[in-house]
């Protein structure tokens, strides 16, 4: 569990230095240093160094990272090389719209199916994806050998589809309903709110606005503590 | 600079206490102690304090927090007594479907407008939200009196799209395109990578399976950093 929760952070970074160095592949660049890396991309070169370290010793002194190389360890240590079904709970305009995201296809990611309990979006497709009856969850997720399910319904319904997703035995699930769901120890949830991405926005928009408002400047100690 | 980024760790989850307050208001509760706040959500009580104080002194001892009143508080730290005015850029299926993303209509952001670049698009409604041409972005911009700007185009527009939004005096822009971009530093620019969420997800997956790989495993220290 302890383990898990660390790798997050780390490994949210190395998913951008792996979409990075898929640029400087395709520019047919060797090898790079991690300050060269950090000033391209707009990164932190001591980041990058403590974060590869954390893997293993990936980089050669006087040379840097070998491009090629670091590529495919990235790609490794994030699970990528193998194919990873999805399944799309919720046909709705998310659920259409995630079905045909451009970053999951740039990734290892198949949409497989989606599920509705709407009569009428039943069978249809979106794309090559078709619609199935959430009923027939369990029967098709393992047809279609799904291991991650996107949760894409309204707030009120999705701690039941989470319940039907994991007694399929699905052990990794992203969550766009924007509610606090609970979830088995074993099964990783992801929750993207995008109303909390919004309020961070809000608040540093009344913040840059009203910097010394009483009772809303952090104060010192917090500041350091976070940093 | 720092107050923001600092902040933005502690606004995710003041975001998060509110959506609790809410229930609780809901429910017609009247105070609530940190523990019980913690276990009603599934939260940290010493987290909870800790964010809590950083902002002011809102719990009495023996009592708890006045919930009404603390909901007030976070409110207005979050800047949420104000109401926020989104245009979103690429009327495509993530555009559209984030138009009426349930979560949004229930925190104080309205779609004022979409834009695209598509002659077939401009002039169309989605919902009640007209679609704008990209060009005009400025003009509409001033007129709806828009502050937060949400970019759902495909990649290799996303950077340019960003330039006419901060031109525009846009500061708070909320990002889809799963690619870096470039900001001004009065800009607060949020990023969501659905592609690094589902990354994380095939990690675990990877990790759940093969968890003593070489190279994979996390080393004790980097585990005590990151803790």
């Amino acid at each position: 569990m302890k383990v898990e929760k660390i790798s997050e952070l780390t490994t949210n970074r190395l998913s951008i230095y792996l979409r990075c160095l898929n640029e400087l592949i395709a520019e047919g660049a060797k090898t790079i240093s991690s300050e060269k890396l950090a000033k391209r991309f707009h990164l932190n070169s001591a980041q990058i160094r403590k974060d590869l370290a954390y893997f293993g010793e990936f980089g050669v002194r006087g040379v840097g990272y070998y491009v090629g190389e670091l590529h495919n360890h990235l790609t490794k240590i994030l699970g990528l090389e193998k194919e990873h079904c999805v399944a799309i709970i919720g046909a709705g305009r998310l659920g259409t719209a995630l079905t045909d995201y451009y970053g999951f296809s740039q990734s290892n990611f198949t949409v497989a199916a989606l599920f509705d309990n709407d009569e009428e979006k039943i069978g249809q497709k979106v794309g090559n994806v078709k619609i199935f009856d959430i009923k027939d969850f369990a029967k098709v997720a393992k047809r279609d050998k799904i291991d991650v399910a996107v949760i894409a319904v309204p707030a009120q319904f999705a701690q039941s589809v989470l319940e039907k997703i994991t007694q399929a035995g699905i052990k990794a699930v992203m969550n766009f309903a924007p509610t606090p769901l609970r979830v088995e120890c074993d099964v990783k949830l992801k929750t993207v709110d995008l109303t909390i991405s919004l309020e961070s926005l809000s608040y540093f928009l009344a913040h840059s606005n009203n910097a010394n408002g009483k009772n809303l400047k952090p104060n010192s100690t917090e500041r350091r503590n976070a940093l």
